[in-house]
């Protein structure tokens, strides 16, 4: 079987940083030889990766730093809180960790934004990379230098922008994923084509059955598609200022779900598929859309195996849960919603439609 | 009396901001007025600055923002935890507070420190304003735009660099400060002479007992100096890659007593003081300057009514608390030292010296 090698630049000035790609990068120490030396290096990964692939990148990095810690932190979504990045700064001062030491994300999106907002913390900043090991990271969240963690009145609400100092997408380590993972996954890689890019929807729905086998060259092509999308959006606006907001595209639904139902619950990822049905159709009654193009979306996310349908909290938890989302500016509710095929831009709701469609969808 | 009104520029490009100072700013909505609008604006104070000046700031945002809020923290360093951060998140969340939202810092350096790097996180991020209510914030803490708590491992070590939009050294407030405080605060001003202008040294020698009666013109004169000098090293060097070490003169000792006390057993000038006359005594010990040099800064520290005898927690815990230092290198600690008048530098101490050093003067 030929070989992936590929990258993707995210070109932010003194920011700027590469997203390799490709089959057997984490264990192979020409992957990290950009990076600077140092006495040390941290691994923070979590009980269910760090036993399949933390040995395999310690081996990696021991030529380049003096010692690597493993930091391994409970799995799952319902961990992203301020308890668990206490361990990391526990570890890492412990250990007496300086300012040169290198922290390495080993894991999906929980473990991602918090070892990049524990690296940005840690003695005011040090460098970390992303090694993202599910397909969600590795399509959004381990690019763009979002990290956070949640707090009880709302997901992501505490954080900062800070970028990696490089990103390793290691297509071998997707074979492990679980199956719902990976479909969770499937649910950003759509996202990209609604919103900026009307060639790569097409290419999903032609390519979703490929996809869903993890065939190795369409899996490479959605990662690396996903990621220039994402590099393009974050290069023209880093820290969400305007256009970035598109890049939320079912987001607010979708974390109203799993505040709702409590983090962990969901996956982050089918709640922001079954969030793109719920925008989508919103995008529609509003006008902005044709309700065939809508439909379309649904079929999509219904054919990847994500729900369609939202739980039932009832319209007013919904609205209230949506109130204290980032994208909320002065009290009021805004939505990425769809203005074409590849367009999106944010909006403001009526409330009655609003209500109309989580009515419609939630049950 | 005549009205002092003044201004330091810090020079940081696309991050760069103002420093007012003068009599009766603060109660003033017309030094706002460079400020963004928005729904609302928070006061970060703690329970002993909140009830004297809370109120006062509060009029003179209500024109700019459709709500002010409060939050009181518990006063003093013992706070500046995660326990006492996450009020500010509960609070600012419960109020549905958006990216827009302009947090306020109403106090000293702990109320600065916290809620600068409050709203560094808050979102990803908000603008802040910076009201130093007491010498030492508004000679060194508020300035240059480090934020942090402290770890029971080490002091100011979980934080981020994140400037304020505006400083406001309103002169008045002083003058209700303990003794207690404003002779620490007189440490930080102390600091600035011997690390970067002699002549500073000099005036602040001949002007002491104006400073300690708190005279209008020289507590004026001081602030603005210190300001200036802290303003052109920030520029230079914003996240201390460098130069900016030399503000640290007096701090691997001072934080090493404040650690090994326990945080708010000394205050943080109090301990200042007292690393001063150690690391002079150090930096004379390696060569580096005359004793008559050193004993000049000792005799400065005294007059100030400044500690300049260091608690005793014996060699190795002294050695153990200086290790974990953000200074540190490779585990090696390194100290800010005199080089001469007005010059310093960063330079490792071998063990011996700094053993006799520390021996000398804890008891």
């Amino acid at each position: 079987m030929s070989r992936i090698r590929d990258h993707v630049s995210v070109p932010i000035g003194d920011r700027s940083y590469e997203i390799l790609i490709g089959n057997g990068l984490l264990g192979d120490a020409e992957t990290y030889s950009t990076l600077p030396t140092g006495s040390s290096a941290v691994i923070v990964s979590n009980d269910t990766v760090g036993p399949l692939y933390a040995a395999r990148l310690k081996h990696a990095l021991q030529g380049r730093f003096g010692s690597v810690q493993l930091i391994e932190l409970p799995d799952g979504e319902a961990h992203k809180n301020w308890q668990t990045l206490n361990r990391i700064f526990d570890a890492m001062l412990s250990a007496a960790c300086d300012r040169k030491t290198v922290v390495f994300a080993l894991g999906g999106g929980v473990v991602g934004d918090m070892a990049g907002f524990a690296a940005a913390c840690y003695m005011r900043g040090v460098p970390y990379v992303q090694v993202p090991t599910t397909l969600l990271a590795q399509v959004d969240s381990s690019v763009g230098g979002k990290t956070a963690i949640n707090h009880p009145l709302g997901k992501n609400m505490i954080g900062v922008f800070n970028q990696p100092l490089l990103v390793v997408a290691d297509l071998d380590v997707l074979k492990t994923l679980p199956e719902r993972e990976f479909i969770a996954g499937l649910a950003e890689v759509i996202k990209y084509g609604p919103i900026a890019d009307a060639a790569f929807l097409d290419w999903i729905e032609a390519n979703l059955e490929a996809l869903k086998a993890r065939e190795p060259k369409a899996v490479a092509h959605a990662v690396k598609r996903s990621c220039e999308i994402k590099a393009w959006v974050v290069a023209q606006d880093e820290r969400e200022t305007g256009l970035r907001a598109i890049l939320n595209f079912g987001h607010t639904f979708g974390h109203a779900i799993e505040a709702g139902l409590g983090y962990g619950e969901w996956l982050h990822g089918e709640a922001v598929g079954c969030g793109m049905v719920m925008a989508a159709d919103l995008s529609a009654c509003m006008g902005l859309i044709e309700h065939a193009h809508a439909a379309r979306l649904v079929r999509l996310v219904e054919r990847a195996g994500l729900p369609v349908r939202a739980p039932k909290l009832g319209v007013p938890r919904y609205l209230q849960l949506m109130r204290v989302d980032k994208k909320a500016d002065d009290g009021e509710i805004r939505f990425v919603l769809l203005e074409g095929a590849g367009r999106a831009g944010v909006h403001r709701a009526p409330a009655d439609r609003l209500a109309e469609v989580i009515g419609r969808h939630s049950d």
